[in-house]
């Protein structure tokens, strides 16, 4: 792509290394902002600078937070000895709006990826690791997404903590509602007759 | 959505501002900044900053161009007696692809489009017009796309222009290369039977 402006050259270089932006997608979001009245590139542009420079992470939880402790760490009214292990902060927002589950969260920050070159020391297990040490801790939830790496993840982190007294549990594993059993994929519909539950319990929603 | 930090939710709300980009997405792309290196964010807003605050356009074909002439008018092997007639500089971009035009440009920077509140005052019309009526110009090529706010902008640029002595032509409509008869529809090969060119000139590519 030839530029008749090294700054439009620029700005649609750096706007495409951002993830499923190509080259035509950035020139289309720049030309727009070009269009739009200046401040709205202005506030973008501070924005984003800002939230990178001055973004905080929960020093428990690893969850982002304007503040020391997130708001769900410090609610008293949350149940501390329950851990929900989700890989980002995404999962916990997810999770929040489904407003069925009240303990606490730990945010990874990533999954054990080896093809990615994200090992175990670049995620937040130590300090999970240690809370569970300290017995605080009375169930873990792993909530990773179904795929080989969160797996790969969970089975890291359990093993590190197998010899304390934790009780450990995996999201259900199941035909998603409203889905056709026929499209359902073997392995799923596998599972979800393995891991069959009472009916009475599943009346309660 | 609700978020647990004031300064995410500023960077989401602005990044989801630009045009096919929903919230979810927006956060997606804040995500993935934070956990890049700082400096890849700070060159990122300094660029978009940058290229609002000095954009500059051509002062002959309002293009966007570094200089007061962009390349294309300041190049003298260029024929000056004929200008295309483009919406944006993408289209000058995928027009001097083909490398098939050696006339010059005129960026409208739109279409005229009742329905977003853009009308022909918003546009470079004036300065085109002047152009004509300078004699300085042979032939003027329109090629907006073949949609309705297109035809209405070549249409309204042609009753301004039509007493002054210039050829005008626009880009040919017809059925693309590689299509297949059976899926193009019937305007287009309607016109394309109607339009139709002698073999023999159809074989120079």
């Amino acid at each position: 792509m030839e530029f008749s402006s090294k700054l439009l050259e620029n700005a649609v270089n750096e706007m495409s290394q951002l993830p499923g932006i190509g080259k035509r997608t950035a020139l289309r979001l720049v030309l727009h902002l070009l269009r739009q009245p200046e401040h709205q590139t202005f506030q973008l542009s501070e924005a984003l600078s800002k939230v990178r420079a001055e973004i905080n992470f929960c020093e428990s939880c690893h969850s982002i937070s304007d503040k020391a402790l997130c708001e769900i760490c410090e609610n008293p009214l949350r149940n501390k000895e329950m851990i929900c292990v989700v890989e980002d902060i995404r999962d916990v927002m997810a999770i929040e709006n489904t407003s069925s589950y009240k303990g606490l969260y730990h945010v990874l920050g990533g999954k054990i990826s080896p093809m990615d070159g994200i090992g175990p020391q670049d995620l937040n297990i130590t300090s999970l690791v240690e809370k569970v040490k300290k017995g605080e801790v009375k169930e873990l939830i792993f909530a990773m997404s179904p795929t080989m790496e969160g797996d790969t993840t969970n089975f890291y982190i359990f093993r590190q903590i197998q010899d304390y007294h934790v009780a450990t549990s995996t999201i259900a594993r199941g035909v998603a509602a409203g889905n056709e059993l026929e499209y359902t994929d073997e392995i799923t519909l596998g599972r979800s007759i393995i891991d069959r539950i009472p009916f009475e319990a599943s009346l309660k929603s």
